[in-house]
């Protein structure tokens, strides 16, 4: 690629189940230039979610579509490189809205300076960005979890799940993880601190669970529905809180699957009820000031796999469905200069 | 049945599938005598509830089993025959949980007196009971409706699904009953006001819950659960609420069916929360106000489909998992000295 042209790489059909290469076109452009009220952003990390399979799809969802022939959308963390805007400096760092390219156009409305003496500017796409406030949100908001209670999350090493399980130890809590590899067992509860793991590779999950969960399951932060969450509805305490934060086990589902049955929740009266963290926008300093504090205090840990190259995307996108990801999923699209 | 004799419905075996009269017996014993702090009471009306499916099974549920051989379980208006019990009177209008016999002995901690000048004697079985009580606070304490929303009810001609489209006119929302007749759905429009019907026998679901609910449905009460509650997922608005109140469609189910996809919970970040009645006792009073005053200002209709004789529990009983009531089932057992 030359140093003067961009890089982007473009939605070109909707996949039918399990997006593929031919989903995507990778072309080179001119690198824009900001008009008033713009800046151009050069991308140093792209953030890869299962969310945004959902945007791949014509099926109705919380968000309109990515569009076809268009730059696919993303979370990114990028510098500016020039300012037409007020509020934003050459050399300022942001997590914004830019999509899978190497640089970008952003009328600032969705832009966030970033400090890069706090943390890394890359947590802004993981624990200090979306995934944390989502696990943040979710877990105390609809899960409500009071010191000695069960919290069980699935994808458990993920940019969410993760944090999940550690902020119901810092609240007293037992936590217990579903994770896909034996290697990321270990890593929730040798690293990260959580009470248990179970491996829904290799272990019949009623079984696990009901080992795993002795005293039953006052909260479970879903984030894959299917089996998981079948199995889970069987060890449910009365009154349990299960926020349904993400259905992955379905994303790639040509026709939705069948759900759980529903009876645990009415003997146990309990419930499931949708998140999406969107809705806390305006809660987002509580976020950040209760993250940072305990990254700080070191009662937080994360861990990012970094993939290099804009190049790279599609096949790291497509990995994020079998699990193939250890830790937060972001692509190295730039140099980052805070890096040392 | 000689007059001196007890006359009783025992549970004989546990149904698989749906309930046969083979699951009972009938037995006639001696009119028991009561002991210090017990009363003897004579079964004037007996309440048949899908409920009861549940307490016919050694599967978990929010209660334990019916036990085989004893009389089965149920609620009861009856007059007390003798009293050494020091709040109950001989000749004392009560509802209680005898079950099914003609003659029950009862300790008075779950006997509550009745006023006969206040409503009819059987209303403590329906609409001032159980099931009244279940409609009011499912409706207000989990579905939260506003007014210009749109209700939902299965079951909507049933005993409590005619009260919550009644109580959600009274609020102010737009009321809409799925039944299983044409004869039904002419009533609870008709009669008690509801704004519009489905026959589920003889409707699509999908689109005529559309067209009933222009404006999507934010409250549904669900008595059923299967197809109705997987029809309505599709219609839900953001933030709606599903108090989960019964699951009718499966009670007689030998294995468990599956449910229904959960994803629109999470894209219009709704709840289904599972509701019991029995959680509620401590705010009877409140209940019993809002629909004493709702009754009397001609605002609450309420519908009974009496049957005669306590040997015709059993077909009626049966008759539930069809929707051969209509109205609120109960059995007449033995005479009601306050009727005229």
């Amino acid at each position: 690629m030359s140093e003067s042209m961009n890089q982007q790489i473009l939605l070109k059909s909707y996949p039918t189940g399990a997006p593929t290469r031919s989903n995507f076109a990778l072309v080179e452009t001119a690198i824009p230039q900001p008009r008033d009220g713009e800046v151009l952003n050069r991308t140093i990390y792209l953030s890869l979610d299962p969310y945004m399979r959902g945007r791949m799809s014509d099926r109705e969802s919380y968000a309109t579509p990515a569009e076809l022939g268009k730059v696919m959308v993303g979370s990114t963390v990028s510098q500016v490189m020039k300012s037409k805007h007020p509020q934003f400096s050459e050399g300022d760092f942001v997590v914004g809205y830019d999509g899978w390219q190497a640089y970008g156009i952003s009328k600032g409305e969705s832009l966030r300076k970033l400090d890069p003496n706090q943390v890394p500017i890359s947590y802004a796409l993981g624990i200090t960005g979306m995934p944390g406030m989502t696990a943040y949100f979710s877990l105390l908001d609809i899960g409500q979890p009071k010191a000695g209670e069960t919290v069980v999350v699935s994808a458990a090493s993920g940019a969410a799940g993760s944090v999940v399980g550690q902020i119901a130890k810092i609240k007293g809590c037992r936590a217990v993880g579903v994770v896909g590899s034996d290697q990321k067992c270990d890593y929730i509860v040798n690293e990260l601190g959580f009470d248990a793991c179970i491996n829904r590779k290799t272990q019949d999950l009623n079984s696990a669970l009901k080992a795993a969960c002795p005293n039953g399951i006052d909260v479970y932060v879903d984030h894959t529905a299917g089996p998981i969450l079948e199995a889970v509805l069987q060890q449910i305490n009365l009154g349990a809180r299960i926020p349904l934060v993400g259905l992955i086990s379905q994303y790639n589902a040509e026709k939705l699957p069948t759900g759980p049955n529903l009876m645990p929740l009415l003997v146990k009266r309990a419930l499931i009820k949708g998140f999406l963290v969107g809705d806390y926008q305006e809660r987002h300093a509580e976020f950040i000031h209760d993250v940072s504090q305990w990254l700080q205090a070191g009662k937080l840990k994360y861990k990012e796999d970094v993939v290099k190259g804009l190049e790279a995307a599609p096949d790291a996108f497509m990995g994020l469905f079998q699990g193939q990801n250890f830790g937060k999923l972001i692509v190295q699209v730039g140099d980052n200069p805070t890096e040392h």
